[in-house]
């Protein structure tokens, strides 16, 4: 059990250990504006039930040394957690620790996306993964595209599995018999980022994926920002070219409507005149020197360039990471994407470094594991 | 004297009452989380030193109801603030209470706008609005475009006025013997409709103004956001027609490009083949039915809706005011700022309310007066 976090010095001692730590009490209290006895209240609990332990005492010197400092750390090995990604076609799950280090991972074709299968290859999947660490995992954080209503776990409605109003979260609990929150696959992977990864200690960042469509998860003031009206981070529907192609979204020339892969697809078969090209052929085209379809990822790295110089010019994150599968192309689309975003990133708001990198499928999973860690932290 | 605010109660219990009272100590409590004993500690001085008054007790009725409530509110006339907008040929300023209420205003001409000649003639502005106030006013808040550090005072750049590393703060100062806060106009402008306006109890909202540049002012979780390279808001350099006309930020087809003053100048020339059309010129003909003229105004309102948009689908504000001297020619532009939002604006996206208003010039300085507001809550 953790610690009924209604302290909410409980719960932002264990934050900061955990994502930034190991720290000393002295330095939380600094670093919290919290008085040193406020730190000791909050951290024993933390102690007596495992999840923060002290490391042996490193020696202060210099003047006003007191006692020695005896930082504290997250105990990884505390509880454990799973995260499955829910694609159309597959679940990729992972056993995360504490930390949110993965520790085992397994995935599972689907054959179809009704609610009912998905459920039970869900079971089946978390059942395996759970082995061993079964005693010690009590929460399973569940990732899927779309319109997700976090506080109660209901898929609004996800597009490419078809669903609306799926009330997932309840569904999963009842199947699984763990704790299970559910999130967009994007605030996934962006609190990852943001507890875990380039994000920790930023103020504001964003995390920008590239693949089927353009996702972006933005961190401003320190919190995820999620739309007052449930949309945000929609960076693929910002426009870049008002008179281009087509997009699903109704619009004409939005960022998706050139750089998702369904329109980096139908543009390559267009200009070779191959009907049955894929995105692999075009990739392999493209590197082998082929200039038309050169163009087609370059006008596409441009486009996500341009859209990544919006969420600059508009909100101004300390830094943005770009990945997700599209960057399995990564050579063809990396220099024009830097082009892009010098382009139209105004003044100082092209000094926001760009990280550009690609992203192994099971940190969609491992984004989803966060969501739940993040979750008992808060409970 | 203001109290002094270490305590973060003072400020969170006269900030409350200021931008939403009257409020009782009961309601105060519920609304910060406060117990009501904090609530009680921190109005006594507020209410000591005149800045708070307690209202007739109102009766309470009910189950549980206890001594009547006493809402507090704030005594408007305790003490009054200066705020100048200084542009590149006028200074507007007004003084305004505790409530931002305008109680005068005076504007001067500017033969020119060096330092030397803006700092005179601002003295002579300040003197005459303060006249009878001149004992309950000690601050000025200054407002001017481009690039302002507010914790220090220095204009960094401006363009219209063609400042670079202007410590404005400090020279006012000396020649207006009052406390000076500089900030950047936009931002002002957006603390007076956070603090007073249509953003009060929004937890994020956004401010788009239209002129001779575009500009945007959000406020996201609470907080007015700054950009961690120097740069937010920058909704004029949101791309839009990526093959469109040269913008000065060097990119092309920028919503400013297309909206901006000098962009709809320079078109309007070039579809009436009349070199020295002048904007007024420009706005009587499309008002009198000239239809390239009218798709001139129906280009640059299209653009300004997809920016809008852009700022909807990556923040997703709570609302949106749309407002600046540009919106003089209002009837020629919004139905096409309406339309281009809703074009661009992503699924749930589409149902933030747009208030589309012209600006009284005079509001800019009255945000200035805003911002030494705040800056004396904080103080």
């Amino acid at each position: 059990m953790f610690p009924d976090a209604t302290a909410p010095a409980v719960t932002s001692v264990f934050t900061a250990v955990l994502t930034e730590g190991p720290l000393s009490r002295v330095a939380l209290a600094r670093r919290l504006g919290l008085s040193s006895a406020a730190v000791t209240k909050a951290a024993r609990p933390l102690i007596e039930l495992g999840y923060l332990e002290e490391l042996a005492a490193t020696e202060r010197t210099g003047p006003g040394a007191g006692r020695p400092a005896s930082p504290l750390t997250v105990r990884a090995g505390r509880e454990f957690f799973v995260g499955v990604k829910i694609t159309g076609d597959e679940l990729i799950g992972v056993l995360c620790d504490l930390r949110a280090e993965v520790r085992a991972s397994a995935h599972r074709r689907l054959v179809a996306a009704d609610v009912e299968h998905v459920l039970a290859e869900l079971a089946e999947l978390v059942d395996d993964l759970l082995g061993s660490y079964r005693d010690r995992a009590h929460r399973l954080g569940l990732a899927v595209s779309g319109d997700v209503d976090q506080a109660t776990g209901l898929v609004r409605y996800s597009p490419f599995l078809h669903w609306r109003d799926v009330p997932l979260g309840e569904l999963a609990a009842r199947s699984t018999g763990l704790t299970v929150t559910v999130e967009n696959d994007v605030k996934a992977l962006t609190t990852a980022e943001q507890w875990f990864g380039e994000g920790v200690g930023a103020d504001s960042f964003a995390l920008v994926t590239v693949g089927a469509g353009i996702g972006c998860g933005l961190v401003v003031n320190g919190r995820l920002v999620s739309g007052a009206h449930g949309v945000a981070g929609e960076i693929g529907h910002v426009g870049f070219d008002v008179d281009g192609p087509a997009c699903h979204c109704g619009s004409r020339g939005c960022v998706e409507a050139v750089a998702g892969t369904d329109a980096i697809v139908g543009r390559a078969r267009e200009v070779s005149g191959r009907p049955g090209l894929t995105l692999d052929d075009a990739v392999a085209l493209a590197r082998a020197g082929d200039a038309p379809l050169g163009a087609v990822f370059a006008r596409a790295g441009t486009a996500i360039g341009a859209g990544i110089a919006a969420v600059a010019n508009l909100v101004g994150p300390a830094r943005i990471v770009v990945s997700g599968e599209g960057l399995s192309a990564y050579d063809l689309f990396e220099p024009h994407i830097r082009a892009g975003f010098q382009r139209q990133a105004f003044g100082a708001a092209a000094d926001c470094p760009l990280s550009i990198r690609p992203l192994p499928f099971e940190e969609w999973a491992r984004g989803a594991a966060t969501v739940s860690i993040k979750a008992l932290v808060a409970s």
